[in-house]
């Protein structure tokens, strides 16, 4: 796992939604818009399943996820890896829920997808994109 | 293939930047915002490798991509899948070059990713999300 640094940290809290992406055992790959995409640690994502299908389907069978941090709000664009937990009980559980409620009352917030940060990549168009940052 | 109907054409026609993901084949996924996404005929999309590293990559290996449509200007959200042919050379070729030479001069158009749509999804958060439109 990698820490993001400061900079990496203030951009994914400016992100409003954030495009996931999973990848089914098949390879087919799945990108999807999420409104819970939350750092909880310098090295976790809290990501919440609301009304996910494909992919809580891929992550099942395959738990590995990206998400790009970019927007007209943020300098810069940076691509983060990681691996999934999903949480579907406990405290932790019961922690995400009541977050999620206390935002948006009403989303049923059915799983909890832990994500485990494992790399970042240069995302910005140009000669660099695609080198690996952390 | 399937057709895009009237209003998805419509609605990836505003889209500026468009999440574009793939997956290597040991089942990591990659996502990366693309500018070039563009529809050329109901059942094709053109999208331009200006500086793509990992996606290029991926698709050699594995050629399936998934990009969802979804905006501020945009009613709904969906997600289109497809396979993709890399283009790097010919009249086709030539086409796009020219295409974005006249929307971006100074651009490189490296490679053409010719997206033929296999799958349109449900992407709008809610009970109906995932459902196969397509």
């Amino acid at each position: 796992m990698v820490n993001l640094t400061p900079e990496m940290k203030d951009a994914l809290s400016k992100m409003k939604i954030s495009p996931v992406a999973t990848a089914a055992l098949d390879g087919t790959p799945n990108v999807v818009p999420i409104g819970f995409c939350q750092l909880v640690s310098d090295d976790t994502i809290w990501i919440v399943d609301n009304f996910m299908n494909k992919t809580l389907a891929n992550l099942k069978e395959n738990p590995k996820l990206a998400v790009y941090v970019w927007g007209p709000e943020i300098k810069g664009c940076f691509q983060i890896k990681g691996t999934a937990e999903i949480i579907t009980s406990g405290k932790t559980f019961e922690d995400m829920k009541m977050m999620v409620n206390e935002k948006k009352p009403g989303l049923p917030a059915r799983s909890l997808i832990v994500m485990t940060i494992t790399d970042v990549f240069e995302c910005m168009p140009g000669p660099a994109a695609g080198q690996k940052l952390l």
